[in-house]
């Protein structure tokens, strides 16, 4: 699960000419659901959402307080495009979840975000529909967030592996389409324990 | 190098009171450079910023043209806080390029840009300033690039080499400063090749 989190003065949503979704300060989540994703992941994403500080304290001091901290708001929107695998100058969407799998997951998040905070902070778009979604991004502050179990990148393959493919795929003389789909793997990241806990005071102080 | 790339309907950046910049239909691009980017991540963020297949054709087929195909405009914006490490809940900005050393490589990012452009199609922020980006993300579309040596999550961190440092730790009774920087080492991508060059149909038509 990728989430790309924009700190914001203010945000919405309008489908057509109706705006159905609106927030003040708060963050603007662009949520991203895998085919690979499990409720671990949407563990992840959800305490991190809530918890990262990304908001300046009552001093002036950055870094320091947490959209529920604030009692700000979340406006969050499914973005299936964020696991887009390039093909050239082409994106191509396989590795996201379908949507008929991904909306329940993504009303689930939805859920357990309200449950977690309060139900009228979490905000959200219109699953599917075509939206348009503006962002007053504050600062500006954007963070980009994977889940423990994301896919990685094509890129972050190892050499090696890249290597064994290609012999594999010249050995293979017969194109075919579960080749082809073997030419574009999915790794998984290997260990779950993104962050180290420790929560000193080792942050760069630099403002956006 | 990470650039987050929203399409969008329209775009600006106000500092204070004052509007310094606006685009209309195009691609707002939040850019994150790192200690480790070379003139080879440049080359690449620019390429695909400009040739990604993000809009429609006149026919209505999704992911068909890019930027230059529709005369469309392109906002930069640099944003360091995209090369966050997080430490427990608290964002550390020490993989961002510092912006002594950045400035200078974002200005000649955009004069590049420029160049393989047209000039009057690329438009920029005010590097180091508080300012309120506005974004129309139209869809939403959101694409996140990574180019070939960015540092990787410390996530995407084997459990092997995980292991390995947590040996190390323990072995080491006295605390140091250099061993807390270990503690999140950024391994680099192995394989610039990110994408396959072959530029067949292969891509989902699934609308956002």
């Amino acid at each position: 699960m990728k989430a790309i989190i924009q700190r914001v003065t203010k945000a919405s949503v309008t489908v057509g000419e109706e705006q159905i979704s609106s927030i003040g300060r708060g963050l603007c989540v662009l949520l991203g659901i895998s085919m690979e994703d499990t409720q671990k992941d949407v563990d992840y994403i959800i305490r991190k959402i809530l918890n990262l500080r990304l908001f300046e304290d009552e001093n002036g001091r950055a870094w320091s307080k947490s959209v529920m901290d604030q009692g700000y708001e979340v406006l969050c929107v499914s973005q299936f495009t964020l696991h887009c695998i390039l093909k050239g100058n082409k994106p191509d969407f396989h590795a996201a979840m379908p949507a008929e799998l991904a909306q329940p997951l993504y009303n689930n998040i939805l859920e357990q975000m309200r449950t977690a905070y309060k139900p009228e902070m979490i905000k959200d778009g219109l699953f599917g529909a075509k939206m348009q979604v503006h962002i007053q991004n504050d600062g500006p502050v954007t963070i980009e967030l994977v889940s423990p179990s994301a896919p990685l990148d094509p890129k972050q393959l190892s050499k090696q592996e890249k290597q064994q493919q290609r012999k594999e795929k010249t050995r293979s003389k017969v194109p075919s389409e579960s080749g082809r789909e073997r030419a574009t793997p999915r790794p998984r990241g290997q260990d779950p324990n993104a962050s180290s806990g420790a929560d000193g005071d080792v942050s760069s102080e630099r403002e956006p």
